[in-house]
């Protein structure tokens, strides 16, 4: 996999390009919304396109636990259990076995965790892992790592690379020893750990690109660090990974964080921020976001962002977002998930434009100034 | 108003037709779906367009308490502040004051009560209810009546029905006295009462149209009495009504009742049943009523209905729709209530086809044929 008609910007690393999958285009950089458990938050198929989602995201960890891979595998894999016709990206399983704390025993081999939802003991491992993703069928399989917690002592992050390294070589080797099961291409994404230690993430980036996987991910970013460390590492970890290949920052994140990123080489980006603050009343505009269940908005009746082309904002005013809301109208949830996947689309495809127009710098310039991050960092 | 273009079938009662509103022509026998709070629960009006909805209702009561009529005025009326360019029916919010038992007193003046949300208090007249609705901006108000409780001995039932007719003519007095709010017409309907006594609807009937409404409804059925009584009263007051002006069974009901009323010559039905159901996992078919949150569903991987057009039918399996109840994710409220109301609307329209063409004892003959009522009974 490679990215394709590539264009940098000739004062920073942002770069625009393209990746083929076979379940279509996508052009970088890209937000991906997380379609946790085989829908992305109150949003269908035709509200996904509608906004400008070009790829979505699934957990292997929930579909596993819940419908289970024989249904997901009788179904012909999750682009059809889910009706989604674009590219699906599917992570490894492994970060939330970690993060949801259901976890029973970690060995060299891998983990065992106990479900959630009925208490059965369930093992992932790379090879297993590797094997849901063939039966979620998804375009992008993520490899299985460690995500080291943060924080951690140079000696327990570099621990935990190593074995995140064992991890994603075992995953490589297998998934070439395996067929995807319904007849498109699926690509591998190798996952750079190694803490806030710009030393050990760059080892780490260099041993995975030897390896050689179809993409490379910076994970272990966005779990508790202070910003400033995750914008080093990732501008430390971009410098080192191949040119010619897509760059997936996980889990990030505020749109002034996908800004950063993307000055500093990403191309892609997923986060449950945009859908999880609309359930909450918090929707972005450029300005910064705004709570649309304050009091102020009770008799505002314009929208969202008159400039915005969503659904949401050509239809419905915040006095009536604000009252759905009060009311607890499960339309409204829908509503805001709209504008907000919406608005992290906007952002990535305003970048995009600038990066091929060689405004990008002025851009990030135009967007910090306008929004608030005082506000951005009250609300959200 | 008149039902225009009437047509009635040879052997039953039943009629097709039409009503001109200012926000379209409404194709009858219609049902309007319930906008409880300012949306149908779940869906958008682009959802309601899709599955054939051609009139909504509107519950004054709710939209009284919240948001306030202040903000509904200062949108613009109702239509406006929830973005749908059809007609709208409202009630007089009188039903709700009885039903949800926050009523303190009732006069021969109106009623007073407490509002359940922030236990303010309000009344409500015949004059304030149709204050009211002059500012909601419905195109079908409702005259303000008393629903007269079940069981209701003979006396009971004919004090309350002279109250709700004494409250109905001030209703169309001051109705009459005062205009519109925002350029568009609306129009009055009466509503017949009774309980299930016979001699009593043919009064309440009979001096309903004496008073001269634009349309006429039955209420006060539906309310816990036996459905042979719903039968019956609904056949013994359209033999009173007017042939020419439209006839609406409120808050009526399941499929077989439609069936049933339309028969007996009504023309306009709404009820929460397909929205409600819809949220507890029950979806209807032509076989009857189909709980896809059930254990055989888990990997079926067709449609609800093959032969359905919504777009939940044309896009997700039963097997899909099951997953998503099951991990409680908003998508699935509004798919199943896209399909309930897209069933709905196929009834009253494929009933329409069927009167229009000379057809309506085979429909209905064919629908009681293969819909399985003992699975409604079980589960609706």
């Amino acid at each position: 996999m490679h990215i394709e008609n590539l264009k940098t910007c000739p004062e920073t690393k942002a770069r625009a390009g393209a990746i083929r999958t076979d379940h279509g285009q996508i052009n970088t950089p890209v937000f991906m919304p997380v379609g946790t458990a085989g829908s992305v938050k109150s949003l269908s198929p035709d509200d996904l396109m509608a906004t400008g989602s070009q790829i979505i995201l699934g957990n292997t960890y929930h579909l596993l636990l819940r419908p289970g891979m024989d249904i997901i595998q009788s179904a012909g894999g999750l682009h059809k259990f889910m009706s989604w016709k674009g590219p699906i990206l599917t992570d490894s399983g492994g970060y939330q076995v970690f993060s949801l704390g259901q976890l029973n025993k970690i060995t060299e081999d891998g983990v065992v965790f106990q479900s959630r939802i009925d208490g059965s003991k369930h093992a992932l491992s790379a090879e297993i892992s590797m094997d849901i993703q063939r039966v979620l069928g998804s375009d992008i399989v993520m490899a299985f790592d460690e995500c080291t917690p943060y924080p951690a002592t140079p000696e327990q992050a570099q621990r935990s690379m190593e074995l995140t390294h064992r991890w994603e070589k075992r995953s490589l080797d297998y998934f070439r020893s395996t067929q995807p099961l319904y007849g498109h291409k699926q690509e591998l994404f190798g996952i750079v750990q190694g803490s806030v230690y710009p030393d050990l993430r760059k080892i780490s980036a260099s041993i995975l690109v030897e390896m050689g996987f179809d993409g490379y991910a910076i994970g272990g970013l966005s779990v508790g660090e202070p910003k400033e460390h995750m914008y080093e590492i990732t501008d430390v970890v971009t410098d080192v990974l191949p040119v010619n290949q897509p760059r997936y920052l996980m889990g990030v994140g505020k749109p002034e964080d996908l800004v950063h990123a993307v000055g500093m080489g990403v191309d892609m980006f997923d986060c449950v921020l945009p859908t999880r603050n609309a359930r909450h009343g918090i929707m972005f505009t450029w300005d910064g976001p705004v709570s649309v269940k304050a009091a102020r908005e009770k008799d505002v009746h314009e929208p969202l962002d008159s400039n915005c082309d969503c659904y949401t904002c050509q239809n419905f005013s915040r006095a009536y977002l604000r009252h759905l809301f009060k009311a607890s109208e499960l339309l409204v949830y829908r509503l805001a998930s709209i504008h907000n996947i919406h608005f992290y689309h906007e952002l990535m495809s305003g970048m995009r434009q600038a990066i091929l127009e060689d405004e990008f710098p002025m851009f990030k310039n135009d967007f910090f100034n306008r929004y608030d991050l005082k506000r951005a960092k009250d609300k959200v």
